[in-house]
């Protein structure tokens, strides 16, 4: 077993089929030999899942914006020391779908000054950012049409227009830019198949 | 009805009868045609009480410090906008049992380093400081005989030996003598209609 404690995360707007390639990414690295963890977020250890399930059910509008990133920076602290860090003292490669740059992206999009609390918050209570971010880039007509071919009713932050998704994406462009030393940014309208290539090859080359 | 916005807590250790000097008061105020609203702390919105159930039921150490001062501070920004606010905006004494103070004292006491993240995140998250504190000091020994006779499962908070109950009473008395200009304490080793007379007299002086 390969021994390389790396956390990589992956980010982008829905649809542009992260997920898939985060899954795809694990099995390509454990064919190559790594121990490897994949993981999510909101969510990704007990006690953070049922923050997600607190926070993504019911009202959207129950919990202020706020409140709401207070939860999950609670959720995230939890996902962190108890999934995270271990999976990284132990030399396996931690593979995980969102993280602290999507809060960045959805708070800061939906009101200006959100930005500054949620940097704030995170380097009080979380500090530790990825080694390696991919961002799964994309137009968002194409990526719109993938999500709502396989939307659940949990997924609220999915239920967005073109012009919203538009935003997101620039948004993700944005911190790509300002995390230039983490970020790498993927051509996400490709076949599957063709950016798992891309993803794989990146990865290794930074676990190398 | 009486128009005075202001935001008084109560606090003190298990079994010091902070809780039945908060009702009592509440009484005495309306009888003197202010209007109140009482509330308490963890909780005291539906979302926040949601949280607290999340915090207090279960495995005591389902959660880590940090994780559980972020809940507690994601209930505290829900109580706050969703029930104190709106009530002094309305003219009204909001009465609560237990605030950020205990938050304070519960965390500083377990780890030292605790203290300077819950200042912290109060600071950024909450900000607001009530306009008058009565803390209910009293002996532990007699505050532990009060407590255990009314204690419930939920209520681990008050599971505790006298030791660490005479450490909180000082933790306490500290934060009395650290923000003096809101804290009043009141002796309570007396009869509960002594401790209400003098509740009752120092709300109103405030009030006036």
């Amino acid at each position: 077993m390969k021994h390389a404690a790396c956390f990589i995360t992956f980010e982008g707007i829905d649809g542009s089929g992260k997920s898939t390639q985060a899954r795809r990414l694990a099995d390509a690295l454990r064919a190559e030999g790594y121990d490897v963890v994949l993981t999510r977020e909101p969510g990704g250890s007990p006690g953070a899942e049922e923050i997600r399930s607190l926070v993504l059910e019911g009202d959207p509008d129950r919990w202020s914006a706020e409140t709401e990133i207070l939860l999950f920076t609670a959720a995230r602290r939890d996902h962190l020391e108890r999934t995270i860090l271990p999976a990284l003292a132990q030399g396996k490669v931690v593979i995980c779908d969102r993280f602290a740059d999507s809060t960045r992206m959805y708070q800061g999009l939906s009101r200006g000054d959100l930005r500054g609390i949620v940097d704030q918050l995170h380097a009080l209570m979380i500090g530790r950012e990825p080694d390696l971010t991919l961002l799964i880039d994309m137009d968002p007509a194409l990526g719109l049409t993938r999500a709502k071919a396989r939307q659940t009713s949990e997924e609220r932050f999915e239920d967005f227009g073109q012009a919203l998704q538009e935003q997101m994406r620039r948004g993700f462009l944005n911190l790509a830019n300002e995390f230039s030393d983490r970020f790498r940014v993927i051509d996400g309208g490709r076949s599957p198949e063709e950016v798992a290539l891309d993803v794989t090859r990146i990865a290794l080359e930074h676990l190398a």
